[in-house]
């Protein structure tokens, strides 16, 4: 079985999927739409595939799922108009930066019986998902606490930030849904400091760039995450888990592993530049997984309720540094 | 100049100080005193020094210096005396548990003008004074984030737990003052999460396993820190700090160095089975740090005040875990 | 300017290049061909190109270019006819067995100013090609020493061996080729040992598994290459290099990079389990050189000098084993 | 027991050897000799110890072992004195430049029954020594091929290099006893090359700075050795041993382990200085081995034989280098 996709959004990440679509031998890229043509267009002529409007997609006999990459205020809409339209959904996270929109925007598709997965790339990165694996065949016995180390190679322009819906919400989610894969229980209290330290600009858009966020489960179980907006050596990506009978961890990926030795020491090169280059297999990875499932009738994760906890976290977040307290989950959601 | 020292408790820690002591060139071990008669005499006849009383030692006109290494319970009333009779003084951690006997004890040795460091020996550790020496050449920027990775490589028996103050006073007490050390600013918040992952033994007596805790000083710098009781691996002893130019950080130290590749991966042997022989080298730079103070007429560090301010935060934390909220520095000390 | 391409021979290699061929935007797979039907149609059914025979490739005037990835016995007769056709031509190496075949070979090829890439996909490795560009920019200084470790994860069938040409010609020529590549002079003298310790039937077939190897250059640069045909942790390929000013080398590269920490120790899962996984990166950037060169009008580097090269390398290596004495390269070009 | 030692030679190795027994609870350092007072006396004065001339050392009843760290060209007169007088001897290598006037040294050690070890440091290294338990306890199975890299962090003056007996004897011997050590058979045949690629007044001396050898055994089993005396990244000592079931190795030891993080990528400090500081460990252990040797009237090893059986490896490098060929150890011993 081939699914045939349309790309809903021709922006960098929307690039990012029409290359994972496009090598994956199950899938057809069939046409593209995006507010500019033009992205379109390049789109369309670099992989051989037909520029549609969204309208004209949504009514395509010949599509059977959508990617939407389109800007995060058109997620919602986009996601109850195709689960109406019965093409299987995978969204970009977030689905909305409301958490009152998302329940509604989940009710949608519930009630149409729709197929929604929702972008949480970096369940799929191979060295991740191989720490997961590693949990799962008992190499660590209970997960006890975990750690998430996560910053980005610069700070975004204050007008990414203006959009973005906060820290907790843009950065951290993607890092409160790896500590729920990891942790294998559902956090119930969440206590955050949060700070700016790198970018003032960011301070006087009411945000913050720099996060420490605890999370603790019913039973105990802790995930500790570390986010900063810059890391001058680049794309900084790690995790560890730490359990009753060990550790398991996974490191930093290196465009270039080589190391030179001189009389300053030993230096390695710095690392990915961003999560274009880092993430690379997981994408493809995430696009294989979506397509695996359509094909065994299997719903994909992660799901919408997926996408749904990772902001609840968020909120949660937020609520803890303006409150000064240990903020329950059950108080969001 | 010679240092002419006494020792005061010939037990676990009490064998590690009298090497340091008789392995450092400006040093002499002069006399030992215990309650075990027979465990002062071990340490006497391994290195040619005295057995006494710790009635003689404060008489003694051959001493200069005594390093306590007694009972917890001991420590406040050993500093005072020895302050009084112009000993200078070198005491384990904690000075006591309760943060008012400190501040009482400290007051003494003001007002008796003595000299007093306690043994927070992590900061002698040569790769953490390293990271230290990195800051302060500017390698990092601006001091951001701190993240101190601490694990035991085993629960210690309920009888230890018992009198131990509890995980933050007894073990936390150290990452406290590794982050004071580390983020050059003083802490102003905690947030603490605590569990009883590792053994309910623990739990029954009131205490944790498993901790997790933020601090955030008034600049917003945040430092994270992971304690667990058990490690299945080792002594797993590691620190990171953040910056504005950049990340520095010091890995586990190993006993053997050794890598094995076969079918089943690559493997390299477990960290050390605890804290002498991780930090041997920590624990004499720490003596000859005293000695050197001793020698120029300088306060040695950690001083009386840095013991102090790391009990605060233990205490804090426990607030923290308690109250669930985050916890002002100010509330405590 | 798009290179047509047609892929002669459709076996394990033949499918990794029809795969770097396909997914490079300045290159299209228009016809396969091989001595099997089946196995020719299977790629063509991959990649949506046709299926051809030998000379009716040679007779297409849609095709630019071929990659010859057949038996090393057709491949020095294959690189004439298709000089003679024009088409340019990239060879799998070894360019023959037999060094004067070789020089016949080439002299057709500049006869009929034919474009000849010979496949030593080694040198694009982007951490080896790292290496290399490192040493171009001045970072170890002159360059005075290289250890090149390469052994396979385990040793090819006794069918495999006798059409190989021995341990040599089939897997130290890449290690010759990467000595040549990083010392930057010509190795002068080769001194080898070569020992049967993997498999007694290799032995029997009078080749070895297990050989050691000396190049000296005129000026004394040296290279130590280190071969077994078995190891049990993987696909192991490690380079580096020592000059006046520093050492720079380029680690194993690992499919899953993750770690896990228990009683036993620390351990990381093997390596990659051959060339097609561990080299992939390699291939399609080794294509990608050869399609820029078309491009560009400039001769494709590794030249079919440079096959020669390395095969009297390795005819030198077996003169040395047999002789027992340090052999002039000059003895045998 | 209490092994009572004498010093023969207060120099820069002396000073080594002198901590070693003194920091050594089963050894008491009782007199030191050198031809210079002053540095003697400096030893004597650390240690507590007293100076004596090597005649006293000779007639001294309270001395039950020396340790031989005087100029080489007076080792084998030592030897053959102190044996007659009845002391145990460890002497630093070599025994002697000259292989025939070391056979005639160790034919006084076996007429009169006396104890020689030699001082081939590096097997005591706890690193090194693991690799070689790792062996013995059967993880890579049988070993096939060992790889040991050494460099010196800088050239040794020309003076020290006229008197060294060039760097096969002087240099490679300890790489020549690391192979014995690990290889667990004896090399048969010796391939060496040499140059002078570091500083030519070595080369106007008829010496070699940098150096690569192959040895073979009688089963096949190779041991490759890359020499250089010059590392600008510090005193870099590495072995790896390849064998039918995995891969052992021991890497650099580093003073401190810190990496630091930045834009330009991420960079460890240099490795040790030089011996003193990277084989503290080891020398301490050789000693400890020397004396409990004596105390259980077992042989300690490395015997003479050893340092007999090293220096014939060096001459037939050097051999090799001249005649360009494999030379047979038989040739030599």
């Amino acid at each position: 079985m081939t699914v045939r996709f349309a790309l809903l959004g021709a922006g960098r990440i929307g690039k990012v999927h029409a290359k994972a679509v496009t090598g994956n031998a199950d899938a057809r890229l069939v046409a593209v739409a995006d507010a500019f043509p033009a992205a379109a267009q390049a789109i369309a002529d670099a992989y051989g595939c037909a520029v549609r409007t969204i309208d004209e997609i949504e009514k395509s006999k010949d599509i059977d799922a959508v990617v939407i990459c389109t800007p995060t205020d058109t997620h919602a809409d986009l996601i109850e108009r195709f689960c109406r339209a019965k093409k299987a959904v995978f969204c970009e996270k977030p689905i909305d930066l409301s958490l009152a929109r998302v329940k509604q925007c989940l009710a949608v598709v519930k009630e149409t019986k729709g197929t929604l997965m929702v972008g949480f790339n970096r369940r799929f990165d191979p060295h991740f998902a191989a720490v997961r694996q590693a949990i799962d065949d008992g190499a660590i016995g209970k997960v006890e606490m975990a750690t998430i180390t996560s910053r980005d190679p610069g700070a975004p322009p204050a007008d990414y930030i203006k959009r973005s819906g906060g820290i907790f919400r843009d950065m951290t989610i993607h890092d409160f849904d790896m500590a729920r894969f990891l942790l294998g229980e559902e956090p119930e209290t969440v206590m955050a400091s949060a700070s700016v330290l790198v970018d003032k600009a960011i301070g006087r858009l009411g945000d913050f760039d720099s996060v420490s966020v605890i999370l603790t489960t019913k039973s105990g179980r802790q995930a500790v995450i570390s986010n900063s907006r810059r890391a001058t050596y680049g794309y900084d990506q790690r995790i560890e888990v730490h359990g009753s009978e060990g550790l398991v961890s996974a490191e930093n990926q290196r465009p270039v592993s080589i190391e030179v030795a001189g009389a300053k020491g030993y230096t390695r090169p710095p690392l990915h530049d961003f999560f274009m280059t880092r993430y690379t297999d997981a994408y493809a990875a995430e696009i294989a997984h979506f397509i695996a499932a359509l094909a065994s009738k299997k719903k994909p994760k992660p799901s919408g309720d997926d996408g749904m906890a990772a902001l609840a976290l968020a909120e949660a977040a937020l609520k803890s540094v303006a409150e000064g307290r240990a903020v329950k989950v059950a108080e969001i959601a």
